[in-house]
C-alpha cells in the first residue's frame, strides 16, 4: 500500500498542483513552515484571524491546525476554520502540541480532535494523552511507557476519532486503527532543531491536499521530512546548519533520492 | 533620475544614518525583516501595541505597514501608528499581502491605502486588486490579467492614492503615476523564500527614511534585495541557502556590486 | 568565583539534566531563542496563555520574561507566570527589551523588575533607565552616559531589585551589587543579527535553571552566548552565516573551548 513510488507520485502532484495550505500554527515555527512548504513545493499561507478564516479556507486545499502557542481567540478561529473545512471537504490535519502539559492544551487538542480531522500527529506522550482524554478515561496518562503503547494509542484514537494517526520519533508509525506503516528515517540532530514535528505535519497537509489515500499522503508527508533530515544531518556539524541543508534538501528531493534512502519497516 | 550611483548614494546614507523603521508586519517575517534590515545597515524594531505605536512612531525614521497577519486590534494600532506618522511627516509604506483573497484583506489594505502612504508595494494580483477597491469599481477583478495591466493598474493606484506604487515580480515597476522605473534583478528561486517580498517593502522603508525622492527611494529599496537575492542564488542548492546567503550579501552590497549589478530597464 | 571550570561544569549540568526553560519573549526571536536553548542542550518551551501560565511554569526550572512585543494580555500573563514561578522557588529573569523607548515599557519592566527576577539583563540603555525608573528619580536619564555609568546604574539596580543585573556589549559586567564579573568575548558582527541579546538572557535562564549560585550561573550563560558569536564569527562573511554557525557552535561547545576562549576581565 505503501512504497518509494507512490511516494514519488504524491510528491509530483504537491510539485505539479502547488496545492494551497492554510495553516493555523504556532508563532515560533510559522516561518519555518511556510519555508518547507515552499521548498517541497506547496503553496503557504498563515491566516489566523475570525474575520477570515471561513472564507479563507474556502480557497485552500488543506488545513493544518497546531496548538502549540494557543490562546482563546486562536482556539476560537481554529474551529470556525475546521467547521469550514469539513462542510466543503477539505482534509485537515491537527498537531496537539504539549497535549498532557497542561489542562488548556489537553482539553482543547481532544475538542479538536472530536472534529474529524483527516490525521492526528504527535510525539508518543501527545498521542496517548489524546487517546485518553478522547476515550474519556479517568486514570491518569503514565508517559513514561513505551512506543509500543503509544502505537496501541495510536490505534486507539484513529479507531475512536477516525483520523489517520502518526506517532513520529526514531521510528514513525502511521495507523488508521487498521493498517500500520512504519518508517524508519531521520536523524538525531533533528530533535536539537525547534518545531520539526510541527513541520512534519504541515507537509502532511500538502500531501493530503492532493492525494485522497489518506494513509499514503501521511506516510508520504512524513517521509520527505525524515529522508531531508536525515541527508541535511550528514553534512552538518550543528542543528543550525542541519536546518538550512534540510529546505535545500526538501527542494532537491527526486524520485531516485526517495528510492534510495525511504525505509519502510517490513 | 535612477542610476546605479543614485542608489549607491541612498545605501551609503542609509549605513550612516542608521534610521531607525518601524515595522508593523506580520508573525511569520518578522525574523527575517529585522536581519533584512540590520544586514542593510538600517535599526529595525518591531512593535505593535495601541498602547506605544503612536509614542514609538515618534522616534522612527520610516513605517512600514504590512497586513500578512492581522487581526482587529493589529489594525487598529496600524491606523494609529500611520495617523502619527503622517502628523509628523514621517514616511510609511504599506504592503497589501492578500488584498483580494478575503474581504478583509481587501477592506483594511484599502483603507490604509487611503490614508497616504509614500509607497505601496505589492506584486500584480494584490496592487491590481488594491487599484480596483480603491476606485470603488463595481465590477471584479480578473486575477489573470497579465503584467502590463498589473502596470496599468499600478498607475491608476499611484494616482488615486499619491503613493509611489511597486508592483514585483520578474521585473519590478515602480511609478508615481507618470514617471516608470523598471528593474530587472532577482532570482527565480526567491519565490522559494517565504515573505521576501515583506522584505522588499521593510528595504523601501528603510530607503524612504533617508531620501526625499520617493520614486529614487523605492527603487532603491527593492534593488538592494534583488541583487542580494541575485548574488545569493548564484551560490545556492536551494532555498534555505539561499536565505543565508542574501543576509550576508546585503550585508557587502557595496558601489562596484551594485554598478555591475543594477540591470535598468531602458 | 568565576572561572572556565565552574562555566564548563554548569554547561555540563545544562546537558544532563536537559531543563525545561519556559519563555514568554517575543514574536521575533522565538524561533532562535529555542533553536539556542536546544543547541546549548536546553529543553525550551514558548507558553504565553492566561489559561495555561501558571500550570505550566510549575512544570519549567526556569521562566524567562522578554517585553520585546508586549501588550496588555501578554503583560498580564507574564504577572501571572512571574507570580506562580515565585510562590515555587523557580528562578525567573527579565530582558527589559526597548526599556526607556516608551512609557509602556519603561513601566512595565520597573513593576516585572521589582517582582524579584534572579537575573536582569539589558544593554546600557535598558540598565540605566530600568535603574532610575525603580529608584523614582525625577530627574530623565540621560542615555548618551558612558558604560562606567551603565554599571553604577547595574550595581544600584541589583542592590534595589535584589537580582542579579547584566549589562551587555562589547564587554559584558555581571553583578550582584557589590561582587562583579565582566567579560570580553563575542563580536561586532553579532550586533547585525536580531535578538541575540534575548537569546542571551534565554541561556542564562537555562544557567539559572541548574545552577544556584546566581552570580556564576548569569555569568555563564552570557559566555556561551559570546563565545559561540565569536568562534560563529570568524567563519562568517555576514550576519545570515553567523546565526547558522552560532547554532552549530553552541551545539559544539566544550570545555577546550571553554578554556581556551573565555576572557574574565581581572
Amino acid at each position: 500500500m505503501f512504497s518509494a513510488e507512490r511516494c514519488t507520485v504524491i510528491l509530483g502532484d504537491i510539485r505539479t498542483r502547488r496545492p494551497l495550505v492554510h495553516n493555523i500554527t504556532n508563532y515560533v515555527v510559522m516561518n519555518n513552515t511556510a519555508n518547507a512548504l515552499l521548498a517541497l513545493g506547496a503553496s503557504p499561507a498563515m491566516v489566523h484571524s475570525i474575520e477570515e478564516v471561513e472564507e479563507f479556507v474556502a480557497l485552500s486545499s488543506a488545513l493544518v491546525i497546531n496548538i502549540g502557542t494557543l490562546s482563546p481567540s486562536w482556539v476560537e478561529a481554529m474551529g470556525k476554520a475546521v467547521r469550514a473545512a469539513t462542510a466543503r471537504g477539505i482534509p485537515w490535519a491537527l498537531d496537539p502540541v504539549g497535549a498532557g502539559a497542561t489542562a488548556y492544551r489537553t482539553t482543547t487538542s481532544a475538542a479538536l480532535a472530536r472534529l474529524g480531522p483527516a490525521c492526528v500527529r504527535g510525539n508518543a506522550s501527545e498521542i496517548m494523552v489524546l487517546a485518553g482524554a478522547t476515550a474519556d478515561k479517568t486514570r491518569g496518562v503514565d508517559t513514561s511507557r513505551g512506543s509500543d503503547d503509544a502505537l496501541d494509542a495510536a490505534r486507539q484514537l484513529a479507531r475512536t476519532t477516525g483520523a489517520v494517526v502518526a506517532v513520529t520519533g526514531a521510528v514513525d508509525h502511521v495507523t488508521d486503527g487498521t493498517q500500520l506503516i512504519s518508517l524508519a528515517n531521520g536523524h538525531p540532530l533533528m530533535a536539537r532543531v525547534t518545531g520539526l514535528g510541527c513541520t512534519a505535519t504541515a507537509l502532511v497537509g500538502a500531501a493530503l491536499a492532493v492525494e485522497p489515500d489518506r494513509l499514503a499522503a501521511v506516510a508520504a508527508g512524513l517521509s520527505y521530512l525524515a529522508i531531508a533530515g536525515e541527508i541535511a544531518a550528514e553534512n552538518s556539524p550543528g542543528p543550525g546548519s542541519l536546518q538550512l541543508h534540510l529546505l535545500d534538501a526538501l527542494h532537491l528531493l527526486d524520485a531516485a533520492t526517495i528510492q534510495r534512502r525511504l525505509k519502510i519497516v517490513p
